[in-house]
C-alpha cells in the first residue's frame, strides 16, 4: 500500500505535464513536454505517450497502479472520450484514454481538468477535510468542479461544474457562449483586461490634456502606457503596489464572482467555495471580497458558516488530482475504462 | 408487495392533507384538516396525528408500512426536526418525525416539501422515465427540489434546492431573503402582482384623463378596478382571454424564471426542468416562454436537449411523494428514524 504510485497527467493546450505520485500525493518525479495541440489529436497524443514513457523510463522496476488524465472539454462517462476541448485544432471527440491504455496495457481514467484539480484539493488540499464544496477557478475563464461527498458530482454527462455561466445579469454584456451577463463576461481574463482598458482611457486622455506628468494608475507605467498589455498578472502586480484602480478593479471582481457563487451555494446546499487560478492568486482583500459579497447574499442558514479558501495545490494540482483518479472506488461516474 | 401502503402527510401552512397511498402512488383515501399554524407546534402535531388517526380507522386492518411527511422549511437529517417553517407561529426547531413516531410505533421519514414534490413527479409523473431533473414549484414564491439518480439530492444541510433565490440582475430589487435581485424578487407571487400594478397604474390615469370608456387591460374588469386584488390567478385569467398586457407579464416572467434555470442547468449539467405551482398552471405560452429562455441562455453542449415540462400530479403530489419517502431505499440520505 505505501509503494502504490500512479501516473497522473495533466493535457493543458500549451503543455503536457505529468508525474508519478503515490497515494498521498506527493509527486515522485515529474516531466513536461509542449502539447503541439495545433498539430491536430494524433500528435497530441504522441506528446502524451512520450511523456508517460519518460517517467516510466526513469522510475524502472516500479509497479503503476495505472494512468489518470486531466483534459480539457467536457470527457464522455463510458471510454475516456475527449470532446471539443477548447484551443485544440482539428479535434471533435477523441479516445484519449483507449489511445494510451492500448499502448501501456495498464487502466486509464480520462476526466475534465477542473473536476481533476477540485478532485486534487479534495483528496490533498485546502478541502481535505470537507466532503462537499465548490471549487472555482478563476484564469483565462471561470471553470469549476463540485465535490460532493467526496467525490466529484460530473451530471449525467459529465459537463457539471460550469460556474463560468451562470448568469449575474440578464441584461449583462455577452459572453462567449452565447449567453449575456455571465459571471465569466465580467470576470474573465479578457473581460476583466478590456473592462481595465476602458477605465484607463479617460483617465489617461484627461492626464494629456492637462499636460500633466502625473500618471493615472501604477498599470501604465508597468505596461509603458502601451494598453494592450493589459492583462490580470499586470492588475495584481499594481494592486499589490496599493495602486487605488488596480485594487477597485480585482474588488468589484471579486464581489461580482461572489454573486454567481452565492447562487451556486443556494442551490446546492454548500458551505465552502475553494478558489484556484492565476487570478486568484492576488492577494488577501480578492478573497475577503468574494467572501463578503457570498455572505451578503446567501440565505440565512448558511450565511455564518460560509467560507471562501484559497487553493493550496497550484500547479501540481492537474497532476495529482489526475493520478488519483486511478484510486477512485469502484462504481463511481468516472470515465473508467479497466478496473 | 402489491398489498404494500403507506401514509404520505403533505403539511402546508394552512392545510395538512394526508392520504393512503400504494407503490404506484395511487391515493387509496385522503383526509385534509386545517393546519393551525397560528396555534403553535403542539396544535399542529395534534392536527397531523389527528389525519392520520382518520386515516388508519377509515383503512382498518390494512397493514401500513410506515408514514411520509413533507413539511415546509428545512428538515435536519436526523430525527425528522422541521426547522422555521415558514408562517408557523412560535416555531423554532420541532422533531415533527419522532413526535408522530411515538404515537403511531411506525417508522416515520419526514422531508422538505419541496423535495418531496420533486420525488413525487420522479416516482409517478413527468420525471417517470428520466433519473436527473430540476424541479420548480413557481407559486407564492419560487422553490424547488433536485433529482440526481432517481432521488432527492438535499445537500449537506438538507436545505438544497433554492432556485428561487439564484441572482439574475446582482444589482437588482431587493428580496424578501436579504439578498437583491433573485428570481423570485421578480416572478413571485408578491412581486409579480405589484410589477403588474405599476404597469396598470399609468394606463389607468391616461384612461381616466381622456375619459375613456375603453379599459386598458382585461385585469382591470377582472378587479372591478381594485388593483390590491391583483394576483397571478387574475393574470392568468386574462392572458386566458387573450388580453395583452396579461400575457406579456406572463410571458417576461416565464423568460426571467429561465435566466435562472439555466444557470442550474449548466453548473448541474441537467435537461430537463418540471415546473409546478399556481402559476405555472397558467397556459402553453408560459412554458413556451421558459424554455425559450433557458434553450437561449444553456451552454451549446445541451441546448437541442433542453426539456421543460408541466408537473403532472398537481395538488396529490405532496401525499404521494411524503408516501414514497417510506419505501426509500435504505441508506440514502433522507431523515429516517427507523428501518
Amino acid at each position: 500500500m505505501g509503494r502504490a504510485l500512479a501516473i497522473g497527467v495533466d493535457l493543458g493546450a500549451t503543455t503536457v505535464k505529468a508525474g508519478v505520485v503515490n497515494k498521498k500525493g506527493k509527486v515522485l518525479a515529474n516531466y513536461s513536454i509542449e502539447t503541439l495541440a495545433d498539430k491536430g489529436p494524433a500528435a497530441v497524443i504522441r506528446q502524451i505517450s512520450f511523456t508517460i514513457r519518460q517517467l516510466l523510463d526513469q522510475s524502472k522496476g516500479t509497479q503503476i497502479d495505472g494512468i489518470g488524465i486531466g483534459a480539457p472539454g467536457v470527457v464522455a462517462l463510458d471510454g475516456g472520450v475527449v470532446q471539443y476541448p477548447p484551443n485544440f485544432s482539428a479535434w471533435t471527440e477523441v479516445s484519449v484514454g483507449e489511445e494510451i491504455e492500448k499502448e501501456f496495457h495498464v487502466g486509464v481514467n480520462v476526466e475534465n481538468d477542473a473536476n481533476v484539480a477540485a478532485l486534487a484539493e479534495a483528496r490533498f488540499g485546502a478541502g481535505k477535510s470537507e466532503n462537499d464544496f465548490l471549487f472555482v477557478i478563476w484564469g483565462t475563464g471561470v471553470g469549476g468542479g463540485i465535490i460532493l461527498n467526496g467525490e466529484i458530482y460530473r451530471g449525467p454527462h459529465g459537463g457539471a461544474g460550469e460556474i463560468g455561466h451562470v448568469t449575474i445579469d440578464h441584461n449583462g454584456p455577452p459572453c462567449g457562449c452565447g449567453n449575456r451577463g455571465c459571471v465569466e463576461a465580467y470576470v474573465g481574463q479578457r473581460y476583466l483586461s478590456q473592462r481595465t482598458r476602458e477605465r484607463l482611457k479617460p483617465l489617461l486622455e484627461a492626464a494629456e490634456r492637462n499636460i500633466s506628468k502625473e500618471t493615472p494608475s501604477k498599470i501604465v507605467q508597468l505596461i509603458n502606457g502601451n494598453l494592450d498589455l493589459i492583462e490580470p498578472r499586470i492588475i495584481s502586480m499594481a494592486a499589490r503596489q496599493e495602486d487605488r484602480l488596480a485594487r477597485e478593479i480585482l474588488e468589484e471582481a471579486g464581489t461580482l464572482l461572489g454573486v454567481a457563487i452565492a447562487s451556486v451555494l443556494n442551490v446546492l446546499d454548500l458551505r465552502l467555495v475553494i478558489v484556484g487560478g492565476g487570478i486568484s492568486a492576488a492577494d488577501a482583500f480578492v478573497f475577503e471580497a468574494i467572501t463578503r459579497s457570498v455572505r451578503s447574499r446567501v440565505l440565512k442558514s448558511g450565511k455564518e458558516h460560509i467560507r471562501v479558501a484559497p487553493a493550496q495545490l497550484g500547479n501540481m494540482a492537474g497532476i495529482m488530482g489526475a493520478a488519483s483518479l486511478v484510486w477512485m472506488d469502484e462504481g463511481k461516474k468516472h470515465a473508467k475504462l479497466h478496473r
